[in-house]
């Protein structure tokens, strides 16, 4: 099995798979430009929140190797870029962890008058460190993950939280991953997830390539599967993790896990420890809300309602803590009360 | 108010509103061609169970105002499109329903020797008896159902239960209609209804014409809106109720009244006693498994995976009883435990 790396750094320019145009081709896009980079991240070209942050760190080190100018010429440009690719998901934490991990180290270096030429060299190999990381965090997460599935599991899963959505490999299907490569014989039941359908789109995609068996299945048939005993278990990614165990995921997360615990099927989040959040409190929990056009014109293509009907669209849901039964992270499974047991992952 | 009546008998022709075409266009539609009539039902420009029977009882209306021949000319025809029209959907319980009612009136009229026009006259106004009595259960259905909802509320449906599912009227869309024409100030949130969509498509089209404010939503949506506090009640319409109160309707009906329980917001059900079932167990319940192609194909129009991966697609799911909060009919409303109030209401 090849790991497939969704963004790049390569020649000083970021590459990237733009997803949107999954499953009807694999388009590659390569480009040196802020603008067009954060565009890609706006317009879901690249999209997961462990992805973005990677692409996020990658384009800093596109404007450190494009930067010719003087040392303060790099900062400014470093500064506007990263301004600029802040704005563009405003839920996505590990977006504002990757951006500030970088700018905080290029600041460190000019407290310590480094020369142009090392801040650019350190942008550049911190960034490629964010993503290496990302990627060795993953596979510790799949790691840790997989000891909690048997040979003969049927796993529920929602959007994508696989290779596409990060520096490779995934999260929550970095779990089902490594466990199919365990030998477990296990399979997938994909949900669609509406309304831009990551679900139908890339993780069917995902696992075909890699042969893991998968079904597809409408967001709202979960409940109907589960009752029927159709359903073993539930692993899902997360955009946010705070402090109580609240999980901020794709819409329709928390309804997978209502129906989950109704009929004791155990609900899984996967996560690396930068999605942790050990500060925000839920009340202030900011939810994008998405363009109205996503529900009323599916993928843009396809209008299926009266274009002048309102539409309500937010981009996330909110699941609490007693709707989940453990938190997967790189360092380790994280168990209820979750406020002590991931203030002790975070530590660790 | 003008009442939206989808199917009608005009001048001796069937005149119908070509459902499929929405919202995109009003087209209706009108013939005296019986074969023209059972494609009509068959290519579901014609749906939802009522309307259904409703469409076939004045299509023999039709047939026998267009025969101009002896009465056992008129027989042989009501026959022959009786026989056309039962094999249009073969699970539809109403359209045989109505297609007997209709047609044992007829074998009683020979009986006892009843002229030609007799049974012509007899067909028609048994078939218009039909749609009016349809109509008038809507009405009361509304009528019942309007006293649990009060000024202000933001009302949660699911799938089409209106106009267009109906004679006219509608039954969990005919309480939102009855409360709106008591001068409630209420607003409505309509899930989308994947897989066909009918949410989008129909009940949107039906409140904005009736301009009864309306909000689009995915159907996954909803357990978030309802954390948000943004919905104060849920109505949907049902397939069949069984004695226990089990209530089989469009899949994702069960997800919304997890969320529902979770956050105490009343989950009602409006539906006619024709779709009480005293007999069926829930044990033996079938549910109509229908073609994955509508999970992967969105309104055959746009392919939203692989093409060669498995899709799973119940029609229907079964909500428990302890989710319903009261099941509304045209005889009164049920409250738990079902066992009891739905007997009763039959009885009445």
């Amino acid at each position: 099995m090849d790991i497939l790396m969704p963004v790049k750094f390569e020649d000083g320019k970021l590459v990237w798979l733009d997803v949107t145009r999954l499953p009807y081709e694999e388009v590659w896009v390569s480009s040196d430009d802020i603008e067009r980079i954060a565009r890609a991240i706006e317009r879901l070209e690249i999209r997961g929140a462990p992805a973005i942050g990677v692409a996020a760190a990658l384009a800093l080190a596109v404007v450190a190797s494009k930067s010719t100018g003087s040392r303060d010429d790099l900062l400014r440009n470093l500064e506007t870029a990263s301004q600029r690719l802040s704005r563009t998901r405003p839920t996505a934490v590990n977006l504002f962890w990757a951006l500030k991990r970088v700018m905080n180290g290029v600041y460190e270096l000019i407290g310590r008058g480094a020369s142009v030429d090392e801040i650019r060299s350190f942008v550049i190999q911190e960034a490629l460190r964010i993503q290496k990381e990302d990627l060795e965090a993953n596979m510790m997460i799949g790691k840790h993950g997989q000891e909690l599935i048997e040979d003969g599991d049927v796993i529920l899963t929602h959007c994508n939280t696989g290779s596409l959505a990060t520096s490779g490999f995934g999260t929550a299907l970095g779990v089902i991953r490594y466990a199919w490569m365990q030998g477990k014989r296990i399979r997938v039941i994909a949900t669609e997830t509406r309304p831009l359908l990551q679900g139908a789109r890339l993780t069917v995609w995902e696992l075909m390539r890699d042969g893991i068996p998968v079904k597809l299945v409408t967001d709202n048939a979960v409940g109907y599967l589960m009752y029927r005993g159709m359903v073993s278990k539930v692993i899902v990614g997360a955009d946010r993790i705070l402090r109580t165990g609240h999980v901020a995921n794709k819409i329709g997360t928390y309804m997978i896990a209502l129906a989950a615990k109704r009929h004791g099927i155990p609900f899984y989040v996967a996560a690396p420890t930068s999605t942790i959040d050990p500060e925000t409190r839920v009340e202030d929990l900011v939810i994008e809300e998405r363009n109205p056009e996503e529900v009323k014109n599916i993928l843009g293509r396809l209008l299926i309602t009266r274009q002048d009907v309102e539409a309500i669209n937010p981009a996330f849901d909110i699941t609490p803590p007693d709707l989940v039964s453990a938190i997967i992270t790189e360092k380790g499974i994280a168990r209820p009360p979750y406020e002590k047991s991931l203030q002790e992952i975070l530590k660790s």
